[in-house]
């Protein structure tokens, strides 16, 4: 694979001088194209050792303008970072739209690094490939550029290189005397980097091999092909992949209509006083729980969402006011923010996820992409529809790092919906909590139960599934909700995590599940 | 001081809940009227262990509507924390217009502990507390409501209280083994309370004194006291504590107009081969002395404010293409995200300080306040006058935090600025450069030439001076930033940064200022 990149091509000064003024003019023109646009590019700059990455990103921020472009080296791991699942720090780093972002390595350091030390094997290096596969594509699709450089020397250019750095004190490499082993193993991690670049060189998100042994080809040559890839970007929509999977066509009878929320038992109900001894216990058992899990420094992410007036609210407040304050935040899904709206919609998310040993309540949730956008046609019908697979990576991350996640979906039926909300409009301290918004959801009832269908059996997986939440009696939702997280929190605090060496995917090691 | 906390006030039972269903909802009538405006409230909870501070915020997290508050401890320090100056793990707390912080201790905890364990004496401690006034009131004038409880139990009181709760298996002070001490020593702490209580009980930011013996007592005045504070502010516009102090009446004579910025001497100018030599050196100089910073761990400021087209991007890029990518962030400052104007000016500054060992700069600042916003009138004069103030304590903030901190302002003749920008707009590439926006500054110079003047006679403080940059000729401007940097963060370097334990300004221990 990198037999065209130990080929000694060169550019003489004369020409790089030339060549490079066009092109910062030009980089410089499609730079102000882009902020006008809703691309976020990113830059991937990777290679081996004493290529010159760190050379390519000075040339890069001087060509640019350095307004519009955030450069971002993965060195060391601040513990907030360490303390959230492996993607946080990626998320974190993701440039808005309309701007650059430069990472060092970005997502591919961290295997390269722990098939190169033997920490993970060929097999488990495959595995992360994938999901970056899924993760790149994620952006893709949301209309984000990703150019990923590999910049590459002959093994005797590389050993030429290194000596050189280990004598010049400003080098960063000479402060990292353990990467030498780096030159040591030249062939190790070009068997490595040939697998990486071989699993990740999607059409749509390719990779650029450059030869580095000559400075000012290799700038050059990044320098040009950035502009190309950003030009063709400019003029093209997004290249969705595949379209994704859709529904199958249903027989026209009736009970093909039928869906989860139809085997929910509405009538389920819990006299006064059974509530009251219940509620008590349940409360003192989840504040027990959580003060556990914030010793275990194990995070517990949980996602409410149900029909307008289910009882979210009331659900949530009977948590909330069990455990103590200092150890949960309740995240309020409203209109996002300009910042966030600047980003992929999994960001404002990806924001809030809990460092360790705390909780985080999202009231609403990204189950929004399928639900109310989905509906009122916000989001388009391949947004959507690719956002069942989107929000399966999303949380089986969230797992992998160790949360205890809770999905509720708490329902009622649509008489009981009618009879809370003339409650609302005609109880003066509730009337702030009913809006004309409100009622025009209820018109869209039918199209919302189809979508809450389709939700419950696309992302109702085995390390995050949905828990049904009959809500027409208050009291018997509100003891299920804290009875469902009482035990599931229990079981996760037995189960433990399994110990994750960095990005080592631990499906192998995971036990099974649970029984339900 | 806590005479009247001893009492021993109490609340039956039905009084009891006969009183808080009509404060919750009033507390909740309150909490949406507030969603409405633009104040943001700070709740601080502090008082002697064993009154019960967690339940009191777990109460508060019951009765209000917990969408819109947030509640931060600050128990554990992150490393992204530790390593800026102390009070940003305060300003990344503060809630948003419209909403409410329930802050544990917030910036009383450290002054309290330390004081208490002798890690500095009574005159540090006031010497702390008078810069707490100073951040109160810069909140407060910015429309802020902060509301201080301080919960006391009597010395018998806390006893018993520890003594229930060392037995208690939920409770967080179990986990505290070591401020059995606190109980120990009773009357050192109520001292050392009083007389924090005493210094910063300002009339804008009063603390509420509660007897905590009687849970129901101590939670019905707290959410009384809270009700009142919220309802007296919503009726209230914010209460200015006194004017400003205003600039000297000017006598009729032309001298008068004289600035600082006469005294430039903008004929200086740097021949060009001169230029390419020194530019060279200083490039290779800074690009050590910035890997030099990373590894003591020292974070530079660099703030960039001057005339348009005067050449602070020249002079920036010159900057940006001398130190590693990996090294420095540039921000551009432009309008401010609604994150961002959901805030005290100054947060969306704060936002950007760097960690230990990187450097930030910013391409425009916070003295946009005294000068744009000043000029078009976006800021009032009380608003814009009291920053200088407010700059001046956080910049000395940074400082004190271990920051080097340089500020340039870049100056150019009226004659040189025309030349400029009718250059820009016959050059194709450089037009996006010039706006409308330009010519109608350009028109108001004289405004601006008073408002630097004043801007730099305020600012330019012993730990934070301006470096005027004579801009007429670009490489002599651009010399001249660079020389002043080497020789700045060379002094810094030799000079290091005094040890700073926990909240102890390390003024008197400063070494006298370096010779200019």
């Amino acid at each position: 694979m990198f037999e065209a990149t130990k080929v000694g091509r060169s550019v003489d000064k004369e020409t790089f001088a030339a060549e490079q003024e066009g092109l910062r003019t030009d980089l410089l023109t499609v730079q102000r194209e882009l902020k006008q646009t809703d691309i976020p590019v990113i830059i991937l700059i990777a290679g081996v050792e004493g290529a010159g990455k760190g050379a390519v990103v000075n040339r890069l921020n001087e060509w640019l303008d350095t307004r519009g472009v955030q450069t971002f080296a993965f060195w060391d791991e601040t513990d907030e970072e360490r303390q959230r699942p492996r993607y946080w720090r990626f998320w974190r780093s993701l440039p808005p739209r309309g701007e650059m972002g430069i990472l060092f390595g970005g997502w591919y350091l961290a295997p390269i690094e722990h098939r190169f030390r033997s920490i993970c094997n060929d097999a488990e290096l495959d595995a992360e490939l994938t999901r970056i596969v899924d993760f790149e594509r994620t952006l893709i699709q949301d209309g984000a550029l990703i150019i990923k450089f590999w910049f590459h020397l002959s093994a005797k250019d590389q050993k030429k290189r290194l000596k050189e750095l280990a004598r010049d004190d400003r080098s960063r490499w000479k402060m990292l005397p353990d990467k030498t082993k780096f030159a040591e193993q030249y062939s190790l991690f070009e068997y490595i980097a040939e697998r990486i670049i071989r699993h990740t060189d999607r059409g749509i998100s390719p990779w650029y091999l450059i030869e580095a042994a000559d400075p000012r080809y290799r700038d050059l040559t990044m320098g040009k092909t950035l502009l190309h890839a950003i030009r063709k970007r400019l003029g093209q929509p997004v290249a969705v992949e595949s379209p994704p999977s859709e529904e199958p066509e249903l027989p026209n009878v009736p009970s093909a209509q039928i869906t989860v929320l139809d085997h929910l038992d509405l009538t389920l109900a819990l006299p006064r006083d059974e509530y009251r001894n219940e509620l008590g216990r349940l409360q003192s058992e989840i504040n027990d729980l959580a003060w556990q899990a914030y010793k275990e420094k194990r995070s517990i992410v949980l996602v409410f969402e149900g029909v307008d007036a289910g009882g979210k609210g009331g659900a949530i407040s009977r948590i909330t006011n069990a455990i103590d304050a200092r150890l949960y935040r309740a995240i309020p899904i409203a209109a996002p923010t300009d910042e966030e709206k600047a980003h992929h919609y999994l960001w404002r998310f990806w924001r809030h996820i809990p460092r360790a040993g705390y909780i985080t309540i999202y009231d609403r949730s990204w189950y929004g992409r399928v639900l109310v956008e989905r509906v009122e046609g916000f989001a388009g019908e391949a947004a959507w529809r690719r956002a069942y697979t989107e929000i399966n990576q999303f949380e089986e991350q969230l797992v992998e790092g160790g949360i205890m996640l809770f999905k509720f979906w708490v329902h009622i039926s649509q008489e009981e919906q009618l009879r809370r909300f003339e409650d609302r409009e005609s109880t003066p301290y509730k009337r702030y909590k009913i809006t004309d918004e409100d009622w025009r959801n209820r018109e869209k009832w039918p199209q919302y139960k189809v979508a809450v269908n389709e939700m419950i059996g696309r992302t109702s997986t085995e390390s995050a599934s949905w828990t049904l939440i009959e809500g027409n009696d208050k009291p018997y939702a509100r003891v299920k909700v804290l009875r469902t997280l009482c035990a599931g929190i229990k079981a996760g605090l037995e189960r433990g995590v399994c110990k994750q060496s960095g990005y080592i995917p631990c499906g192998e090691k995971r036990p099974p599940p649970e029984a339900k």
